[in-house]
């Protein structure tokens, strides 16, 4: 069995982190498949998929590394080619990963307590980003 | 076809890099699965899965460049709003990615002949991890 | 159904990024999978698998961020290990995911218009990569 959504999330772009966890569980309860995997994805060069216990704190510590590892304010090549000032936004996105794939097991998807699935947006503007959820199993 | 494991691996904490490659392969060749994919994952917020050569040397550069991407002894603001002292485990773990998926091939998980899969589990003690792997195929 | 591949990629190591979309495309397109997801894995331990806008600027950035988090010329204990000198290659692989899966919706992989599937090969030398690409859906 194969079920796949797509939905729309709002964003403020400049590594914002949304967590769309209650989304990705809703795809996974409508699909009716209690074992399985679900593949969760950004379709786009600016944003990235990851977990994190979602508490101000731990956002804020994972904005603030992402800041260390690819700064806003820096020179960038890809700068360069468009001019559109988002270099460190694609380069946020190819280190975090613009997708990641979790198992379903007893109908819930294997995350713990303390763990919500996030998207975050790196690109510098506010975006409407599609997501796209699709589960394969049983 | 679908098939779910979940096993327990004990952890030092502190980084402890633990090779789990021969369980995700006992999940996979109890499925019975010759084509597919297999996600292993720890639902938890503080430990990492990825795969690495699994020689002291390469286990230890990689301790140590987490290490320097999210220092042990740095200030956290998750430390600020839980007091618990392991925002480094969180931050590490959002950068590493909890889950991977992986193709299988005639049985076998698509692994290089020097690369094992790992748990990395960065909290700050000892602790029994819980993971869960699914393959799904034919 | 699923459906498995396994093609070649001739690389120039030392961090080249190769454009793979079109075989993992392609691969997607055999398969005669509508829905479902592809898992794509170069097996070993010193490559790494991610997304990334494929334009020189983008390609750059993304080569030295590598450099500065896992440089060429450190000292690394798994050259004492083994003495090949590729250490630094090591690290990145574990650091970027050695796979990555990719939701297929209608027949394509989910991905965004200025988005390409990567090959980065961070060996010391020439190589003839391996990937296999797994899509299992219906």
């Amino acid at each position: 069995m194969v079920h796949s959504t797509e939905f729309e999330v709002a964003t403020h772009g400049f590594g914002d982190v949304i967590d769309v966890t209650a989304l990705v569980a809703a795809s996974v309860e409508q699909s009716g498949i209690m074992n399985g995997i679900v593949c969760i994805a950004n379709p786009g060069s600016t944003a990235g998929i990851t977990t994190v216990e979602f508490e101000p704190g731990a956002v804020a510590d994972l904005k603030e590394a992402l800041q260390r590892l690819a700064p806003e304010k820096a020179r960038y090549h890809h700068n360069d080619t468009w001019d559109d000032g988002n270099g460190f936004a694609h380069l946020r996105s190819a280190l975090v990963g613009a997708s990641q794939a979790f198992p379903v097991r007893d109908g819930a998807i294997a995350l713990g307590t303390w763990q919500q699935i996030v998207l975050l947006d790196f690109d510098n503007r506010p975006r409407r980003r599609k997501l796209v959820a699709t589960v394969v199993g049983e």
